[in-house]
């Protein structure tokens, strides 16, 4: 079955590239940059260019859906590369067309907070899109560089499904409606992204679950199986926002950048600053199997867990990657 | 009588450094970013140092209201640092510290789009003050550099002013009461300005004055004599908003910067795309002057032009360039 994750962010190692194949992980969406500058993003492709040379017996860079196809082909998990923030573009839009030619396939145009951009989800007020993020709109769907609004607000994530002529992607998150967590989205945002033909990737990631690292695969599949009702069985996938062996520094960076001179703590707290436990049934990505166990337990058929599990990704990758 | 400019924009060269002193100009806010990274910035920084070097007989660089009557006896022209937008400090709050160690007094929270901290007067919504946006006004005012918000939009101006401990400076606008520019200040920010004890320099840039070029010397200071009885005749001076010499390059630069494909044209037009012409009656650094003779025809007693011209930028300084 093509397998294929919408979102990663791990502390890459060769144990974790072996799980990938383990758990035949086709492809996966991989978050190059947070809060990088344009230097400190370059400097992290040039990292992953290095971990394909180490590691080209497990990986290959993935630019493409024929790619994801080669990789799966040759055994390899196929990497995908994307930006959780506009950050590494600054302040200009001819950024777009370089990050695009060195494999960036995903750029959200905000992450929790305002953003030249867009509003993140983390802000009091949302504007909706800037002027400028009018104009990199415009630029991402020129070049088939995917919108991601998993963390932005509201109105912005309407306004860049309505401003944006090709499909928009929510790479990881879930519907409010299962747990209303700030990340997740409402059923207007879903049902507009389901409409427009835009993808939206499940999570694992505890604070965005209902019962956090105790919520059960029952749950979560019952969860896809009312997503699917509202926004069609071909928009959803897995985007599991897998953040595995990250150490606590991490989520820090994540959350507070270098724009805070207070902590800020996202969706933690004081006293639980660090990173959740994933739940027992999906902590790294040898465990894709027990998710389609469970949804054939729900009653999913063999074609809706198929798409579920790569083949409505990898639609969207044939249409979204290429110059308009 | 002691003469301040809350902000040029020039050429800077020889010729208008001397007009300076033949205008007994004592002080002069000067713009030394837009659109620029950290980088650029220190590197305008850089070529100010070699300015300083080089007409050491007719410059000198001020940091404080010290500094100022230091020029003044010198008989040289002291200049104050500032940015027009926070993209210097980029997403990091610790480089307020930076800049201002190396003497920049004022920094705007936008320029005319949205930017991280706040909102510009182009953009169609205003949401004010970003989370970000808070921090940075916070460690301003502990650095003592002012919040300018000449170019936001009223919102985050007026959220500038609430969230700020120490009063705000709009350098160069006028009030929308006397032209209805997008750049001109609503009476509510004037009044709010006022009472928190902030600083509104008026421009002489054609397109923020009635009748644009043609602007008279009269309708200009009926509207400063207007103003005062709305915000005091102790919140107001001069923010000439001068951009003497500068080729067509500067103002396209200052309106589209990196971001936009698109040409803008700001406060311009396709058919009006250059710098328009000056008033007659102030076109460089010698006409302080008539500005002085068009208040006393207009009735103003000496004790009101002083302030007007210089005593109330400096009680400003003195209150807000150092340390809380």
């Amino acid at each position: 079955m093509l397998t294929i994750d919408g979102m990663q962010y791990s502390n890459w190692s060769q144990k974790i590239f072996k799980q990938m194949r383990e758990g035949d992980l086709d492809c996966v969406h991989v978050t190059i940059a947070y809060h990088e500058t344009c230097l400190e993003a370059l400097r992290n492709i040039v990292h992953w260019n290095r971990l394909f040379e180490q590691h080209s017996d497990l990986l290959c860079k993935v630019q493409s859906a024929a790619d994801v196809l080669s990789a799966r082909e040759q055994g390899k998990t196929g990497v995908v590369f994307g930006f959780q923030n506009c950050s590494p573009i600054e302040d200009d839009y001819s950024l777009v067309e370089v990050f695009h030619a060195l494999g960036v396939r995903f750029m959200q145009l905000s992450y929790n907070n305002q953003s030249l951009l867009a509003t993140g989800c983390y802000e009091e007020d949302d504007p909706g899109i800037t002027r400028f993020g009018r104009q990199i709109i415009r630029e991402m769907n020129r070049m088939g560089m995917v919108i991601d609004m998993s963390h932005s607000a509201e109105l912005s994530t309407l306004e860049a499904i309505e401003f944006s002529e090709r499909p928009i992607a929510i790479t990881h998150a879930n519907p409010a409606f299962f747990h209303p967590a700030r990340r997740n989205k409402s059923d207007t945002v879903l049902k507009a992204l389901g409409e427009s033909g835009g993808m939206l990737g499940f999570s694992l990631y505890p604070f965005h679950l209902r019962n956090g690292s105790d919520c059960t695969l029952e749950d979560f599949c019952r969860m896809v199986g009312d997503t699917a009702e509202m926004v069609g069985i071909d928009h959803i996938g897995i985007g599991s926002d897998l953040c595995q062996d990250q150490p606590d520094s991490v989520v820090n960076w994540m959350r507070n950048g270098r724009w805070s001179k207070d902590t800020d703590y996202g969706e933690g707290s004081a006293s639980n600053a660090g990173w959740p436990a994933q739940p027992d049934w999906f902590g790294n990505s040898t465990d894709y199997r027990n998710i389609v166990a469970g949804l054939e337990n729900a009653g999913f058929s063999s074609d809706h867990i198929e798409k579920v599990m790569g083949k409505n990704w990898m639609s969207f990758f044939e249409k979204s990657f290429g110059p308009m």
